[in-house]
């Protein structure tokens, strides 16, 4: 038993949710149903989901909504005509979004009522037009399915004991079609999950009825070794472990939240990657552990731009107990999360996103905060540096990996800032300065999977 | 102006010690001459120090003394006879050993006591020569050139005020010869330096009296760019810079004591590696910076063994602030000195020297620590690694640098465990399977220095 999640490109039109009603009907596996909201139909479209954003600032702040509102409206309207379904349900969405503007006062709250209007009311229509052509299916809210969550808007957490309550609906006849993104909290409120969340409620509805798999469903058949914008035509993945995924993500990746993997990983139901547009191509399945390590020791290479480093130096720093967590306790004193930490004798590097820095005081007054408890001889700071991972479960087992990524780098002529690789040995991480960052990926990708 | 220390093997005989009285009159610049004790004349000798150890032993547990009261002296009444000079000086010797044995109830206090004996009537004897044949010489002893030091037994450390002191011999007519290793307390007790610590006298005296170099003489001609007994015939280093020695010597390289080096690196006094053997060779220097960087931007290649790693695993570590130090400050609690901490994105290793845990339940108990705060999915111990340092001040504007190493593992197929190399970029760290570390080092050296 299948549950499948499909992404807002998916379901952006008729024509979209029409390919989207031939893949439920041809999978009789597929039980469970979670759809985002309506996406883009073209670079110029604006999403569904913004649009709500945009409907809720400008109610904020006192402009006039009555535009926004029927460009919303519109699209569910423009929907339900060319799916031929009954447009009767359209005005009930547009009485819902009114009683929410007048009703709900505290602003958060009513920003994620808002959002949660373009799941929901997609998936009541999807639901429509699935029973209209014949396939057996029901609308089931949050509420209805047993997604509760914490209270904080924007960033609701699961609560442990939906996954029961989740299980009941395990045996419906029906095909379930589930808005994704949001649940309600025990005093009935609507909350959303971080953004990206229909992912997450797929993940977790996938869990909760104990599924044989999760299909994703975007308009990407497959995960790629390396990224198609930079690097040209790269392999396709057949299957990567989660820790894989995790590592990619990491520096570039940005296919999943993580916090939508997490239930599925406990539990090792595999993800399939599959594309709406393409169905009969099988994809790239994300599982706990995976075969082929021999063959593909490396799974993949990214990179990621925007690091920064700070490198302390005083002689005989090496031998004070206990320095590297002491510098450590000023960065997190300071609220920045510390990515890397190579170590030389007497000196050491910290490396981080740079966007933790954006009010520019932030970087002078840890510095100052060093200067002041290590009074080091030398601290330098270098910024403009992206790091590069490169990650595959087989590399611990395989010789000659680093020699691929360095002779890569020194062909190319670029300096490299760092290097760390650890014993775990399922990825190592370079830092070198941003301009090189595309050069860098296109000679990897070369060393690892053409030559 | 000159300091010269002589070690033990250039003192450990009247024909060593007449190498010395040649080196100091052919450079009248060399004003005071630090002492060791007798070193050992052959490979089935033993030091004088040594044999002040056991006599202290014997002392204590009450075994007659005599038989090792007799080795002492009659190798200082050899010495003397052998030199010419009037022996009544080492009547004076047994004398004041007798004395010391006699008078000196607190066991640590007496060590100290006789431990400095070693140097102390080694340099009264060669002061003596230096005059019979015409070198105006003076002993002074380390009070009366004002070494006064904390009252530590065993690890003196010197009172920053002594450098003024010290400056008060500086214009002396005579060649002042003064024994090292030790140094004499506020309330006048002796007190020595940690062990190899006429180095450490030597720096002091040559900081004191601001001296141009501070001549080191051992019976070695040079810095290895490699270890002699694992590479044949290493390259031979003209000059090296202080950050240089400091990270070849963690890795194997056990020249000088950082204790040595520390007082002429604050004040930028160069240090030139002599041999008393063949005194015409230039020898190594060891400077604050060094030229021919572009020439060699690696110094040299060492390697230790003994080092063992903790790695840790759990799915989304990464996205808990404070994880590192919080994993650091077990360390520290459990007092074990961490030298590397390789990151991945869910994992991350720890590596540290092994002798830590020579009591087998301290590693034990550390891992339950970990277990008990981290709840690792995973925690691996790997040990009989080595440690490779690859060091030049050089590499950090020379790309490849980290090629030609990976190049020389992956040839040899040796698994590279952790790879470690920061921003400052003067070394870089690998870590290996010990039963590797020969191959593995006379690989890296042909491919940067024969290649």
């Amino acid at each position: 038993m299948k549950v499948a999640k499909f992404g807002g490109s998916s379901l952006s039109s008729a024509s979209q949710i029409k390919k989207v009603a031939n893949i439920i009907r041809n999978d009789s596996n597929i039980r469970f149903v979670v759809v985002s909201a309506p996406g883009k139909r073209n670079d110029s479209d604006i999403k569904i989901t913004d649009l709500l954003i945009a409907l809720h600032t400008n109610h904020s702040i006192g402009i006039s909504t009555t535009s926004i509102e029927n460009q919303i409206i519109d699209r569910y309207q423009q929907i339900a005509e060319d799916l031929d379904i009954d447009v009767a349900i359209v005005k009930e969405f547009q009485a819902q979004l009114h009683d929410l503007l007048q009703t709900i006062t505290n602003s958060e709250r009513l920003l994620d009522a808002l959002k949660s209007c373009g799941e929901d009311f997609n998936a009541q229509l999807i639901s429509q037009y699935f029973n209209k052509i014949g396939l057996e299916a029901e609308y089931k809210s949050p509420e209805a399915m047993g997604i509760f969550v914490t209270d904080e808007p924007g960033n609701a957490q699961l609560l442990k004991e939906s996954y029961g309550k989740i299980a009941e609906n395990k045996d419906s006849d029906k095909v379930l079609v589930i808005p994704g993104f949001f649940g309600v909290s025990k005093k009935g409120d609507i909350v959303t999950f971080s953004r990206g969340g229909s992912d997450i409620t797929g993940a977790i509805i996938a869990r909760g009825v104990e599924a044989d798999i999760y299909e994703n469903y975007t308009d990407q058949s497959h995960i790629y070794s390396a990224h198609p914008g930079i690097v040209k035509n790269p392999h396709a993945i057949n299957e990567i472990t989660y820790r894989e995924m995790r590592e990619l993500a990491y520096s570039g990746f940005g296919i999943f939240h993580d916090e939508a993997l997490t239930p599925l990983y406990e539990v090792r139901i595999p993800i399939q990657i599959k594309n709406t547009n393409a169905p009969e191509i099988v994809g790239t399945k994300i599982v706990v552990d995976r075969g082929e390590v021999k063959k593909y020791p490396v799974i993949g290479v990214s990179g990621d731009e925007g690091f920064i480093s700070v490198t302390i130096k005083r002689y005989l720093l090496n031998r004070e107990v206990g320095y590297t967590r002491r510098l450590l306790q000023i960065f997190e004193d300071h609220d920045i999360n510390v990515e890397h930490i190579p170590t030389g004798i007497d000196d050491i590097s910290v490396v981080m996103r740079a966007n933790q820095f954006e009010n520019n005081n932030k970087l002078e007054e840890l510095l100052e905060d060093i200067e002041q408890q290590f009074e080091p001889e030398w601290i330098h700071v270098e910024r403009d540096l992206a790091i590069i991972a490169i990650v595959g479960e087989g590399m611990r087992d395989t010789i000659g990996i680093a020699n691929k990524a360095t002779a890569a780098f020194a062909d190319s002529n670029i300096s490299l800032r760092m290097i760390n690789q650890g014993a775990s040995e399922i990825s190592m991480f370079f830092a070198i300065p941003s301009k090189d960052l595309k050069k860098a990926l296109n000679n990897l990708y070369q060393n690892y999977f053409e030559k």
